[in-house]
């Protein structure tokens, strides 16, 4: 009878074919007689067959095939073969620590309440945020308890979450991702540039911009690299003192950083003036949706509220699971492997250009999973292109800028070293020394050393 | 070191707090001056402490103490306390099955390709696309391909994504979710409602709503427990194909039918005027917030990109795991297994209910986690305030109705029996009995049987 059913959705059936009466198929397939009215009662009452008094037991007309030509896939745009991915933001996905995480799961999985597996708390799983309480104390400075955390899947949902409750302009970095810009806008704030010079955000135009909330990466300014300055830490939060501002604190790579301990979070500085964003994305993988917000006591609730009554977004077995991983001591481990692993690789890119472009300058603190190449005015796109024609996936600095930022445009490219396997790490180099930009030619020569901007790193 | 911070933090430092000189300091704890001056220096750049030619290191302004009477924990409507819980909508979580789960996982990470760790696609893993398009075929007569699949974090994620797609009003069961109607009032389009029978939802009242779209529960209308019959089945197809709208399928509990085969999705008829809806939120676990769209072809690439560019929510871990329960029969395995337990538990309440008050009627047919009890007009509010009197929480039938139905309001109460553990069942039937209105008391009695309206189960 499953034949039946495959050949009318196939279409091999076509509509309105009369089939015999199911006595006659019985006999002449040697089945039961009620094995066959049992098969078309059921087609009948999915919709497959009609039946109707007089004219016998029909293929039904709405049974169609599935046209294969619909189905179109993921539309992409078109894109030159990719070899090689410089691309910034993620980690190395090939050093997931598989084994380790598994081990986590298994554990968390027997150990869990069963009401784990019922409907959840829309701030996410206790165990999670009393591990993260101190983790991030540890760690990073925060302060804070369990009951000030809320779950989330990554950061862009905290700041759609954030976004729900907050009100008026948002200040925002003049180099940052378009993405969070545009979520932002698409939350119905306005978003307003603050000047990012070498050290960071330039918080004394705050009061100016008439923003009731600030989101700033005062650990590693995303993308140029610099951290925020002791006294802009403070001053920005004299502002939210002084004005009953908010600073978001974006502290996406908070934990790597390779020739020094990590600042500690400005949020330890007033956790009543500062909602503290982190993520898994770059420590662990952007694959996992696992983020947290730290939030002051009176937004905590409201965060909650607008994330939904119940847990609607963040799975419980990844919740307990990296709540083990924090607990068991994994999470640490990993994140010294892969402190020495990006270091060592941001070490490679600067020697490598040092050697081969030394025209071109890294800028920005050893930390993170990317560094920022400064390139000589106007040459951004062609280095874009060339980068394309070897196979290299790397992004331009063009579209970080906000676009109503004062500053000039700055041209340059944003290389995400942390993106591929070590295996793959040299050819990546190589073929971006092939797509950077000659050093400037001298029509006059003559016997001084090569211009070199200060580095850095 | 960590004490000076601790001390700084805690507030037992008080602001403005001159500290003495790192030399002096260094020398009282005999350790290293260099340890003492780095420690400063590092408490400087984080803001902790200010360093000023002439007056020394201070206690900056800002670090305040962490104020425990802003956290409030989450804010919970107060309630009696619940001792037995038949809310509906949930599985059972004592049934979740780890172990079985946590192999999955185990074999999951083990498998992945390493690009699984990077940046996802915002359909889904192809791994979960695949499975899900045999599964579904196999076991709900869905058909589709994985590149018409879009994974989500739920059904309510899956309503969303339509929602900003879909324009125009949609027509809606005139008892359903609450929850559901207010989501899609929220994305902006209006809810009609469709008379809800016997036989499911009227679809003949679809061309007089005007609605684009309509959202149906055809395997077991939520709440009242009825499939849609056959030929409205066939008719909700004819009406999309006619005006060119939309079914939405909510296959919430398609697996659990206990007195015969499922009927298949109404997909199955039409796949390209069908988004069928199905999750693991009653088949495993609310708390895992895995869902997929079935959409037609022309609404997957649409809804891929409302969803967003990248996989911004569903956890990769997650959905390979869950691909491979479902591949290796784990996932049939449970689902029978809760057949049985489910089953049992709806022959026992309605056993129950025919014995202790066969003047309540259980309507519906045998399948799903939940039942309805009629209930005699005017009673509903009554039998809730004597439930929770029991410490039993379950939900009347009021709530369900759309506000704009012209159907007179029905009294009733809906039973989760999949939410209680095993153990704790039968105590839960024995509070349900206790809450429920007496019998009719006749002024004068006659000598006939008490009224009973017709069991359907």
């Amino acid at each position: 009878m499953r034949a039946l059913r495959e050949a009318i959705r196939s279409g091999r059936l076509a509509p309105d074919t009369r089939l015999p009466p199911y006595r006659t198929l019985a006999n002449d397939l040697a089945i039961a007689r009620n094995t066959v009215a049992g098969a078309y009662a059921e087609l009948v009452e999915e919709g497959w067959l009609t039946a109707r008094q007089g004219s016998g037991t029909r293929v039904a007309r709405r049974a169609t095939p599935l046209d294969p030509g619909q189905s179109r896939g993921p539309a992409r745009p078109t894109r030159h073969r990719v070899t090689h991915d410089l691309m910034p933001t993620s980690p190395d996905a090939a050093a997931f620590p598989r084994a380790d995480w598994a081990a986590s799961a298994r554990r968390a999985l027997a150990a869990a309440p069963n009401d784990a597996f019922g409907v959840g708390d829309s701030r996410g799983r206790r165990e999670l945020r009393h591990a993260l309480t101190e983790y991030l104390a540890r760690a990073r400075g925060v302060r804070t308890d369990p009951d000030r955390i809320i779950i989330c899947a990554g950061y862009a949902h905290a700041l759609r979450l954030l976004c729900q409750v907050l009100q008026g302009p948002m200040a925002v970095e003049s180099y940052g991702l378009a993405f969070h810009r545009s979520l932002i806008a698409g939350a119905g704030l306005d978003t307003v540039p603050l000047t990012v010079d070498a050290h960071g955000a330039r918080t004394d135009e705050l009061t100016a911009t008439g923003a009731d909330s600030v989101l700033l990466t005062p650990a590693h300014q995303f993308p140029t690299g610099g951290p925020l300055h002791p006294e802009r830490r403070t001053a920005v939060i004299d502002w939210a003192r002084a004005t009953g501002g908010l600073l978001l604190e974006d502290d996406y790579d908070g934990e790597f950083r390779y020739d020094r301990e990590p600042v500690g979070a400005v949020q330890g500085l007033d956790p009543d003036r500062v909602a503290y964003l982190g993520s898994t994305s770059k420590s662990l993988s952007p694959a996992l949706r696992l983020g947290w917000m730290v939030l002051p006591g009176h937004l905590a609730d409201r965060v909650a509220e607008a994330k939904g009554e119940r847990e609607m977004w963040t799975g419980v077995v990844d919740q307990l699971t990296l709540a083990d991983f924090i607990n068991c001591g994994a999470y640490d481990r990993h994140l010294r492997r892969m402190r020495k692993i990006y270091r060592r690789r941001r070490d490679h890119l600067t020697a490598t250009l040092a050697e081969r472009a030394p025209h071109i300058a890294v800028t920005g603190i050893a930390a993170g999973l990317h560094a920022v190449l400064e390139l000589p005015e106007g040459t951004e796109q062609a280095a874009l292109r060339a980068a394309r024609r070897q196979g290299l996936a790397l992004e331009g600095l063009h579209p970080f800028r906000h676009p109503h930022s004062t500053l000039p445009p700055r041209d340059g490219l944003v290389i995400g070293y942390g993106t591929p396997p070590e295996h793959a790490f040299t050819a990546a180099l190589d073929a971006l020394c092939l797509a950077l930009p000659d050093p400037p030619q001298d029509e006059h020569p003559e016997p001084t050393a090569p211009r070199r901007r200060p580095r850095r790193s």
